[in-house]
């Protein structure tokens, strides 16, 4: 069977995330599944890198899918580009090893969250940036950040429906920037817990705007309880930037 | 009086233009004065530096009003960021010589029209940008730009619903940049006429795709025939940038 890897891009404002679910077709999943039977005639399944909640953006996600059809890959190109809504585009595909796993395969991820940090918001990106209208401190949010690199239990940065067997995961970097009126939190690691992203993001805005200390970061990642942690960053601002493989 | 000066942002996308109409009130103007005529007691009139098409944007139209209330300055700042719809923000206000009138006195105006220049279209700038998937030859669109640069009768660029006395403008400066798949036009004058920007864009793009050449618009200026000239561009890459006193 021919094995296809796809590069999705999509605005997830109206989806109620990535993952097919029963009884509603607004997802990204199912839009993309549902095209690609239709075209293939075949019952097709894709296997996403990961999921991505309600709301939640990507720039770069990956998912793979088995075939029998001999269509080629830029007639696939058009043909997703033509049917799929215009909030979701494929913009890239390629055909690779059989053994390819999107989810397995992925080494590590990149997420990218996005703020407008400006007394107004701003009309333009009201969609796709979370306003905070009080001043950032990033060299506080920076040091906060510092204690989350490195191979950790995120238990307290994690959501209670989150049920993977192990805790441990591995923060590579957190890049946080400004530009003007625009804050960008940058996280790579080698994979992440339900929430995770965006509780980081929740706890270190929080940092930037001294309801906690830089330090005491370092005391919620060891008491492993999520309430410690600071709430859960709406997901308009969050951007699934890169896989790694 | 009072006479109090308005800097404006609006995502234009869902209102019919700046001007008050009689039976909508999907109007940037509308939606402003009601809220001030509400906070002030008084039948309100803004005057605006010039109008703006349905669909079209600003990052800063100005606008002034007279009132004899005595709210401050920052009040009316807050009442108008609580009152108006999330889609337009007063970024400013300052009280002004009573002389002051946003329409007479703006020297010059910048618009700038902004597409996104690649294959498939960007989900998170489809109603922001215009998306152009051949790609357009910057250099020639300078080259055909340079013609309208001056003083110049410009009929071949006004909507023929345009009933301005006089058609001649004056183009201090076109200037067009790629940054990546992102293409900007930048166009500085002392006033424009109906449409004027939409099809100096819409002609430029014709350049930029090889459908006509630069020099084709000199003599479409001369011609002063609006049947020569390129289609009109669509708004929503269209954005009133400034306007010079």
């Amino acid at each position: 069977m021919r094995n296809i890897k796809m590069t999705i891009q999509y605005d997830g404002s109206k989806y109620k995330g990535w993952q097919r679910l029963k009884n509603n077709d607004m997802t990204i999943q199912s839009k993309i599944e549902n095209i690609l039977s239709k075209m293939t005639g075949e019952n097709i399944e894709i296997i996403g890198s990961g999921r991505t909640d309600g709301g939640v953006h990507a720039i770069a996600q990956v998912a793979n899918f088995k075939t029998n059809c001999s269509i080629g890959v830029s007639e696939i190109m058009d043909y997703m580009y033509k049917y799929l809504p215009e909030d979701i585009v494929v913009t890239k595909i390629e055909e690779v090893n059989e053994r390819f796993h999107s989810r397995y395969n992925a080494k590590s991820k990149t997420y990218i969250y996005k703020i407008w940090n400006d007394t107004y918001h701003n009309p333009f990106l009201r969609k796709y940036y979370e306003h905070i209208d009080q001043k950032l401190d990033i060299e506080a949010m920076k040091k906060g950040a510092s204690y989350l690199i490195g191979e950790h239990d995120f238990s307290s940065f994690k959501s209670s429906r989150s049920q993977k067997k192990s805790n441990v995961r591995t923060v590579y970097s957190i890049d946080i920037t400004r530009n003007e009126s625009i804050v960008e939190i940058s996280i790579h690691g080698n994979g992440f817990l339900h929430n995770m992203v965006r509780i980081i993001v929740g706890t270190l805005l929080e940092v930037g705007l001294y309801k906690k200390r830089p330090e005491d970061i370092k005391d919620i990642l060891q008491k492993k309880d999520r309430s410690l942690a600071g709430p859960t960053a709406s997901p308009k601002g969050l951007y699934l930037f890169n896989i790694e493989y």
